[in-house]
Order: structure tokens, then sequence, then C-alpha cells
């Protein structure tokens, strides 16, 4: 983020956006918002364990792409870290969320386990820049729809700036 | 972790876990819990540096895989970022530990330099969810010992909340 | 960083340092401080997209690593998570600085979107160790210099420890 010391940061006690990302496959190249970068050589423990996964996904404040308003970036990497097929697919979720609208401008950074197939689990919010300055706080992560390639997932995010 | 915003956080003041981490290898395929996922195509640095490994280890409350009480997993990655044999091994560190135990419940995620060779490395807590919604603190690790391919590493952790 | 529990962490509310990282490359690599270990297989997104570098860079008190004094090593990975050319290039910075003075020893963990083109950018610092020990706060870096491989960055940093 920029940096803006010359203005008093906003510090909102919560925000929410819906993050859209598209892993790449051969069919649609050109609307890829997620790319595999790294993984295992033998792939003995199955599944995709061990993947790492590098996004640039859109956020929006609703839940369509394409008539919600965009809100800003989520940019970072997952990666699977635990995987079972029906059953378990966890990843490390490491990424900052570039928000730029007209009434916020900052950045939120987030880790956790994203517990991929529960209905709804928590992250953390490490630290935030500009109108976050010095947040921390809980993000509740819940995935809105699944099409093909597409998940599109709401963050609901509870701040704190002590 | 799965969100449990119903209940109120137990938040413990400190817990402690042993971490069991078994590199692949091409002998015991079957018992790895971290694997190697990427690393320099030219090995000019030598030595393992910039090797990624990712890693679902279990935890347990006492140092035997075999006969302590699992108390969850810990899902994450190690980057070596300074290798020199025999002298200094050092990874940075990025995880979470998935706690399910009969009485705490929730995720705490750690980050920090792993300096592997030391006796005692401290690390940094940087969030918590569930039971350890909020938790800040210091890891202080120590190697308890290594077999091989396998090491089990034990975690003192002195967490806060504000 | 070592544990150093028998100590009174001497908490510093500020910390400047210039980082010196040299990207690998065929003319000179026995001066490699940065080496590529990942990337996309098909380069559809362009441009680095999806890179992810392993560092181990030295840290100086001045911009000059001939003549200034080191001050520790920063040592971690930055992932290309936006890239396009001449306009932007983002990259998720995860790393631990080990400073070691003769007045302060200890970690300082760092997470935040380095927007690499910007003048002026913050990150968080979402933990520390030894001297550090609990810290949080805001690092605003500023590119000092561009040299070919080598990129000399200033890092200022504030500090607060609750």
């Amino acid at each position: 983020m920029v940096s803006s010391a010359s203005q008093e940061p906003k510090r909102p006690s919560s925000v929410s956006f819906y993050m859209h990302d598209t892993l790449q496959n051969k069919t649609h190249p050109w609307t890829d918002t997620a790319v595999e970068v790294a993984g295992p050589h033998h792939n003995l423990t199955g599944l995709g364990f061990g993947k790492i996964i590098v996004f640039n996904d859109s956020l929006t404040d609703g839940p369509s792409l394409a008539s919600s308003k965009i809100v800003g970036k989520g940019q970072g990497v997952y990666i699977y870290d635990h995987t079972q097929a029906g059953v378990a697919f966890n990843a490390l979720l490491l990424f900052s969320a570039l928000i730029e609208t007209g009434e916020y401008n900052g950045t939120i950074n987030f880790m956790g386990a994203d517990v991929i197939l529960a209905p709804s689990r928590d992250i953390s919010v490490v630290g935030g820049t500009g109108d976050f300055e010095m947040a921390r706080g809980i993000a509740t992560i819940t995935t809105h729809s699944i099409d093909g390639d597409t998940f599109i997932v709401l963050f609901k995010i509870k701040l704190i700036y002590w």
C-alpha cells in the first residue's frame, strides 16, 4: 500500500468483501486469476498436497463480478497443506487485501488455515496499513459459490486497532 | 478453523505441544509428513538454500508419536533462507496449529525465523481463532530429537489476548 | 532468533535499515542474495506473475554495503502476485529481520504488499522476539537505488509493544 502518513486512518470496525478466484486451466486461460507455481515432484501424498497457488483476485462488495462494485484486489498465495478426497482440503492462506473504495484505502494482511470444505472458517488479520493502520482481527470465510474453476468466497472481517 | 462465534473463547495463557515432522524420502514414503515442493533450478547457493517444504505434522502432548495424546495438526510451510553446513540452517516458518483437544479448539498462527541448529529459538504468534481468538505471543522452540528424517520439536507458547 | 528469556527486552520505538537484494543471474552468481525457486509452468499470465524468490539479504545502517555498518540479515521470501509492465509490480513480502547490533538483538517479522514501483509503501510488522518481543508496527519502504539486479531498499519502522 502506498503510505499516507499525512492522513488520519479511518479504522473501520468491520469490512466485508467477496473474493473471485479462478484457477488456471487450459480452456479459459484469459480469465485466470490464480496459477499453480509449485508442487511435489513425486505425488506420493496425493490429491494436490503441497501445491502452491499464487493469486490476484478481484474483490467486490456483492457476489457478482459483473455487476457488483469492485473494492480492491486480494493478492497472495495459498498452499495445500492437508488433502483427503471429499473429506478435507486445508490450505494455508497468506494474502494482502488492497482495498481502494471511495471510503477506505489501505491494506489488510491475512494469515490462517482455510478449511475449504467447512461451511464457515476463521483466519487471522495480522496487520493493516493506510485506513486500516495497525489492524488486527478475525475474518470469517464462507464459500458463496463454486462454478467449475471459479470460487466466490465471502470474507466478513471484524477489526480492532490496539 | 471452523468458526464458532456462539461460544466464548477460553483463551489459555500458555500451551505447548510436540510437532513430528518426517521429510519425504524414497525409503519410507508412507510415513512422510513433509514434502519439498520448490527449490532453485541452479543450485549455486548450495546446501538447500531456497527450498520450500510443505508439511502436515501431528501435534502431541508428549514426545512420543506412538503413546502421547494427539492434540492437533501443524499445517504450513518452511523455507530455507540461510544455509551453511554445520554452522547455520535458518528457515522462515509459517504455519497454523489446528488444535483439537477435549479442552481447547481453535487455531494458532505462527511466523518467524527458525534458527534450526540453535538449542532454543523464538518465533511469533501472529493470531489465533476459536478458543485462541485474537491471540498474540511468543513460541520458544527446542529440538527434542532427530532420528533420520524425523524431527521432533517442542513448542512452548506464551499467549496474550489484547 | 535464539531465545533470551533471562534478559529484559529493550523494545525500541523505531528502527531503520537498508536491505541489499541481488537477484540471481548468470553473470555474477557469487554475489547473489536472492534466488527464484518457483513460478508458473505456462507463462500465460506474463511478466513474472507467480514467481517466488527466496532471499538472504544483508541489512546495513546506511546505504552502502561496502562502508555502512552491518546490522543483521533479512531472510524470507517475496512472491510476485501482480505484474503489468511499467505500471505495477506487486509482491507479497514475508520475512524476518534478524537484527544483531551492539545495541539490539532479536527478530522482527514482516508481512505485506510491496507495491514495488510506488515511491513509498507500507507493510505490517506482525511480531517480534528478543529485544523486539511482542512488537507490532508499520514499516514504510522506499527504494533507495536500483543497479542492475541489485536493489537497495530503506525500511523505516515504527514499533509498539502492547
